[in-house]
């Protein structure tokens, strides 16, 4: 199998990258890689490996690029040749931790969507308190969402998270502002009786509220309603856990308190950690294409590259291709 | 001053009601409440006070009763002629901690809406880390959302933030799913442009992550998105806190050391009660109509009153009345 590695995205770039790919490399031994990037600080950190390649280039995507200019503008970044790696099929699937605009709209123009799929879900999961973690889609790919995508986003959802993280029958849920069946918008409502003649295992409407506590595992939204569940769930653990570091720090009874309770509170923060589940994935391209957290460690990546390896290995994009032409064939 | 007073609408109804009830009179010498419920539920709480009056009603509203049929099917619930006191100018405006919808639909029908407002807004205040907390507004009062709406959330939040809250030229965010001007749908990008140009200091996009953070104090979004901010805000708050105490009972140790932090993490949850900042007002309404968080205890009660006298004090309709005519005006 090979995959190919955006090694110059991510606030660690390219050390996590360089380093995550050789913990993958170790790991799994049918594993070919390709890193694209600037070969001097790539070289820095690689202890050379037969199975890790270069992928030489001069440019790469800045965070403050405009998504929709750099497969024009950027025809050399990192992000892009490795995109079009895969359109060339010398590899199976691509990461990258960079922007991820140009990471949507280079992976729509280069490796192209299915057939049928309207529109690409990006689509990260997200942790619960049990440990199953449930799939999150759409979060920002697309903002204007017809009640069909979020028909699409199921379908995709049910497949990815049934055979890659292994959940059998997964439960999928339509995010909604009320668990009763007739709530939400027109099209939530539309949505929502598609997701109910749909071949999926629909468990109705669930609230944001319940998202953590494992209520589905796959919850299906728009893009911009997806958006904020996401950011609103990140920006409110952070806020918490620095606002209790804060109250350990105040007097020395406190700090001894902490002391006491740190690897406990670190356990915490891990069951929480959603790089352990790998990145989003953007279903609905001709080939994964998996958009890793911008701020990932070494670990993270090596976890994505894992997600990756498992979505190849399923192929998941051939299960997805027959699946919707099926529901294309039921409604003709 | 009047307010009347759903004693019947609540997790903890109508002890917490009346209880609340009692502290506001013993505040606010110029103050009189009417509590709309049971006479006999009430006066076993109730400690007889001349500015306490009960409204003898035989039926209340359910969370399970469906909102649209509230008013015609339950005309004598404490809810619905709390609210006809108020359409009556029987009293200056209303408070319940019942069922959200229904005192929605109730508020509309029955106090009805300020000329030239299009569609009320639900709007909670939450908390930040700097202790001022910001304005939501919409959470799910309206969930198909047009510019025009948005505009008007943003010109009653900035009013209510400016003369209840006392912050002085509140700063305005759009929520979004990034910071930079041409983010989000159609409508959002349209009313980014509607905002920029109102009499409102409009601080740019916001993103959900930066809400607790104190990044804007009124933030404007449509009632779905809100709704689904609001709940995963609250989702995850209350799932880390029960994450973190049951970490804490692992055994003697943490046991221990959760003894010597109790006060501190107590600190931290207070710090996060958004029931300090009173309830959530229905914007838009020719009177104050408040909700009242369902799991209110009777200090969530007595907020939620000093918040509404506030509103009432400060004219709050009325300034929303000539503020949304000389937009009127100016659009003409």
């Amino acid at each position: 199998m090979k995959i190919a590695i955006d090694a110059m995205g991510g606030d660690h770039a390219p050390e996590a990258i360089v380093k995550g790919a050789s913990l993958a490399v170790d790991h799994y031994h049918d594993l070919e890689l390709t890193l694209f990037g600037n070969r001097e600080q790539i070289n820095s950190y690689l202890d050379k490996h037969p199975r890790i390649h270069i992928h030489h280039t001069t440019e790469k995507v800045e965070n403050t690029d405009e998504p929709s200019r750099v497969v024009r503008k950027k025809k050399d970044a990192s992000m892009v040749l490795m995109a079009e790696a895969v359109k060339n099929e010398e590899a199976d699937a691509c990461i990258s931790a960079g922007n991820t605009g140009a990471l949507m709209s280079t992976g729509l123009f280069k490796v192209g969507r299915i057939k049928g799929i309207d529109r690409p879900a990006l689509s990260p999961t997200l942790p619960t308190t049990d440990g199953k973690g449930f799939l999150l889609l759409d979060v920002g790919a697309n903002v204007e969402t017809k009640p069909n995508h979020l028909l699409q986003y199921a379908v995709m959802g049910s497949i990815y998270v049934e055979n890659v993280r292994n959940i059998n029958n997964p439960r999928v849920g339509l995010l909604n502002v009320g668990t009763e069946d007739q709530k939400g918008s027109d099209t939530v409502k539309e949505a929502f009786q598609l997701l109910q003649q749909a071949p999926i295992n629909f468990v109705g409407n669930v609230e944001a509220r319940d998202l953590l506590e494992g209520v589905a595992d796959v919850v299906v939204t728009d893009g911009f309603s997806g958006n904020i569940a996401l950011k609103s769930i990140e920006g409110t653990a952070l806020t918490l856990f620095s606002i209790i570091k804060q109250s350990f720090m105040k007097n020395m009874k406190t700090k001894l308190a902490a002391a006491m309770v740190k690897s406990d509170l670190k356990g915490v923060k891990d069951q929480l950690d959603y790089s352990e589940y790998g990145g989003a994935g953007l279903f609905g391209l001709r080939a994964p294409v998996i958009k890793a957290h911008g701020s990932s460690n070494e670990r993270a990546i090596f976890n994505a590259i894992k997600q990756t390896y498992h979505l190849v290995e399923a192929d998941v994009v051939s299960l997805i291709e027959k699946e919707v032409k099926a529901l294309q064939e039921r409604e003709a």
